[in-house]
């Protein structure tokens, strides 16, 4: 543990090695939100590029706007908020908004951003920053519907072999779909992009309900979190909240999983996880299984698999990381 | 456990209740097999009307003798087997010799057994059966695709209401397919059966994966079994041993699950399984999740489900279950 | 034109050839009593072994008590009626009695039938009668969805190499669907049967809506049999009648199709009818198709096909033969 | 038939009418050569924005290059040629060369052309084309697979209610398929992408094999072109001519039918078709059916339908057309 945390700390200070330059494609969404608190809030991991926004927990000038409230809050400016696509591929839009409430950031209070969005669009931006910048210099983390990415690669598809990683949230093999019996919500929402993006051979790790459902905001942590005396922690505090009385309220007897915050700690982390080879594809046919992630680890002797499967994390290490990230954020002014 | 096992003796003693009226159906198979010495020697809980067989594990004849041969170790002629379908409904056959052997039944060696089977069919014999015998006193217990139960229910619908329960073994959940990704072999091998047997709203119990994992063939466990001195027993040892030879070629590192095992365990004594209701849908549109079974837990509000899934089994329950079952076989001549 | 009638009457009559030993299958409804009508009334092409019926057009109830109420009027009850399935095989039911109204005979005065039905299952019968009768010897006809067929092949698929043929009425390719766009009735409301059959090597014969779109009771052909002093052709009038109004009543401008009364004739006098050999296959997992046929013409060399399906049909030689099969029918009493 | 021709020539010579602007999306190809050849000469009648090119009958840079090299031979430097998609949507690429040669010309001698492409992607060009024009002032033909459409309308569902028209060539009803049994290729190369299409509620109108195979380029028809001393109709003919031989040696004993011209001709005189309101869906799940057009004209009361379906065309009229075009081409040099 001790040790695992030492790693991730040398990770967030950078440790010797250069960031890595990092699009974070999301649609915040209340965990999207503690996510981009870990993302802003890690400059020596994570050299942010831009966040991409995307229709997806709620609709698509709702999660623009939140990235932007976000980044004000993080005191970010620097990092432009690029808007992108507005509906799904494929399918009708599928928003789930009794998780995020109505504005998609629970209870925060909703202002109206100082710094406009950037006057591009993601799918763009995307295209363009893949292929200016150096060949496998640049990961995407995607925590919402992978609408963008894959739009991305349809519209371009020499990005592909330029990808660094792509560390998705998205999926479910041992723990069932929370939106249908058998689909988690990120892949059901788009499932033909999650196909896509699967099908195209850039480097993929899958963080799926698997994992993320073992990381989870009980009430001590979200204590140590409460107890920081930053803005960033304020808010954490005010999103964590909401997301536990959801839980309360559905009557799981859970604490609130922690699901975008772990695609961008195994970015800054990946000793955070343990990932395994598989051969992944997503249902794309029957309205039955939609969005269902097939995720086969029995490889054929000499195959590589299209994709990592996160199958442990170790959730207190992802805890400490935020809780550190968190208290290093902007002081409220007293 | 010791009040498990004391409830699974009275149980197996009958104690007071009245056996429970019994069709197998089943398509051994080295786990069937087991199943069947489970099922043959326990005739105070179990009244056993017969054993019907199917193409499954291995072809229609060979299952049918198979349940012959072991009839005849377990010394049990006065139960009918009733041979059945030699092909799936609608899917072209898939075997599953390489878990089973060439002739279904490991290393056990094969011998022509003496007593003929049933001049019926088996789907003919299901339907007669349920139909003849007052309603809800028979139940089915189904270990390999469930094509004849499911050709009797298309056969004659009036059955359906009539059936006491049926313990299956079939699906998987948490613990992914095993035939393919998404999808556990029986199910994967008659898609169309089992939906029909799903949506038929009989009294259905599913012992899939997420349970048949968690009862292994430890060494212990065998070593028990092994140093009994009945005929069943040393049968039993032949193929357990002959199932973990199997794990380790394919170099899974776990002990041998007995699969179908948990189907009859289930009947002699349910308090050996926690089991759950939910909304059970089998794929059979879908190449790619054929035969997953989507197992929704979260029901509204007055909805009963159509199944109950089992989560988790007392495995040392079961394991005692059979030792004491198979201890009571009969001697092997001196 | 001339000489197709003169062969139609030929083999109505025998014509030295011996009489083909038939089963039909069938849902009457409207237009398959019509069908049974012509098989009744030709003793000298058909040995009518047995009318088996199905759920279909109207509940299974309706179907088997019309056919034998069809087979008074045309004073046959030499031949069995033998109730058949009460259910598609997957899929839930889907029955089309505004085309057939209430009692699946239109208008037709409903009486309770005399003999009653024979006491056994359609689904044994066939597989009995393929099985005792010597090989490649019976033919069958099937007018309604698939299912007793589809079910005997499946219980025993050892009468598959011994039926002489199958015409039966289903499928569209140029007409597009009669119930949804791309699906015909009989095929859609059991799309797994349909498939079975396809699969099965049988030979089969498929008369679509491509041929019997083609067959219309015009005015002058209804007048025709209206003329005409016999009971056969009194109830014939009565459900041609009736199957007019239900053009009309829809608005689709066109004289009543008669789709079963195809595959009769086609037994009777093949030459009356186009054939062509196909690789048939039927949509059974899609929604938006099911029960499309996917009829491919283009075979590869050497290639046999499943099936041969109907492309021109001679109408006037259909009513021609009809016609004059009605005239011979049983005088109604002064 | 005099009178559609001259309404035609009235529709090509802007009779008043000012001519459409459009944006001719295609895949050349043999046939989209011969509806560019249609587009480049009829000025009067349409106001070509772009030529926009997408992978499909050939690879996406052959497709490009080809559609330069007939705007040189056609004189039409001044109309951009913007390439676009190099792969469908979520599917697999599916080529056609053997109906077009392996450069996608046939027989055509292939150079380089002198003018380059438009520096920028067919999706931008489209999207910025529909947003910075009037409302309902640009309309698009459509005759290869709708990738470029479909990806705009995801990347901008604004463009949707700005354009005025979608003339596609694609799918099929009474023609059956022509690349599987139930698909035509231009939709089953890309299902997704005409599934976003037909479901976004564009104007749009399909033109599929059902009249465009009524559209044949008969002897006749060929010598009447092949006698016009312009360098279009010398390559028109040398097109054709491939063609033909195409038809031939597959056998097919017909003449070569001119699916894209259809497309274009449409927009130049929408006379020439007969078109009828109808519900269409695209089937994208099942690997039987995929691409399959389901064209339901069966409307409920006060439906409108998403496309209109053309049944019927004059074929004499889309030659006369296209004859009188090659005829106006620039006259090889003597």
């Amino acid at each position: 543990m001790a040790s695992l945390l030492r790693r991730a700390r040398e990770a967030a200070d950078g440790g010797g090695v250069p960031p890595t330059s990092l699009i974070f494609d999301c649609d915040p969404g209340v965990d999207d939100a503690i996510a981009l608190f870990q993302a802003f809030g890690a400059p020596q991991a994570l050299d942010l590029l831009a966040i991409t926004t995307v229709a997806g927990n709620v609709g698509a000038s709702l999660t623009a706007r939140n990235a932007r409230l976000i980044r004000q809050i993080a005191g970010r400016l620097d990092v432009p908020v690029v808007p992108g696509c507005e509906r799904p591929m494929v399918r009708p839009p599928v928003e789930a908004g009794h998780f995020h409430g109505e504005s998609g950031l629970g209870h925060l209070p909703i202002f109206e951003p100082e710094a406009p969005a950037y006057p591009g669009h993601a799918v763009d931006f995307i295209v363009e920053t893949l292929m200016s910048r150096p060949e496998k210099t640049v990961s995407l983390a995607v925590t919402g519907p992978m609408t963008n990415l894959a739009m991305a690669m349809v519209r371009e598809p020499r990005i592909v072999p330029r990808i660094k990683a792509v560390s998705a949230m998205g999926g479910a093999r041992r723990e069932g779909g929370n939106i249908t019996a058998s689909a988690e919500y990120n892949i059901y929402a788009d499932p033909h992009a999650a196909q896509i993006v699967a099908a195209s051979g850039c480097p993929l790790v899958m963080l799926g309900l698997d994992v993320t459902h073992q990381v989870r905001a009980t009430a001590e942590r979200r204590a140590r979190i409460a107890a920081l005396p930053t803005e960033t922690a304020r808010a954490a505090t005010n999103l964590l909240t909401f997301a536990d009385e959801v839980e309360r309220r559905l009557g799981t007897g859970d604490d609130p999983p922690q699901h975008d915050l772990c695609a961008i700690a195994y970015l800054i982390d990946p000793s955070l996880f343990l990932t395994v080879p598989c051969r992944l594809s997503v249902e794309t046919g029957s309205e039955l299984t939609l969005g269902h992630t097939a995720v086969e680890f029995r490889l054929a002797a000499g195959e590589a698999g299209n994709a990592r499967w996160a199958t442990k994390a170790d959730a207190q290490g992802v805890f400490d990381l935020l809780t550190e990230t968190l208290a290093r954020g902007p002081v409220r002014p007293a």
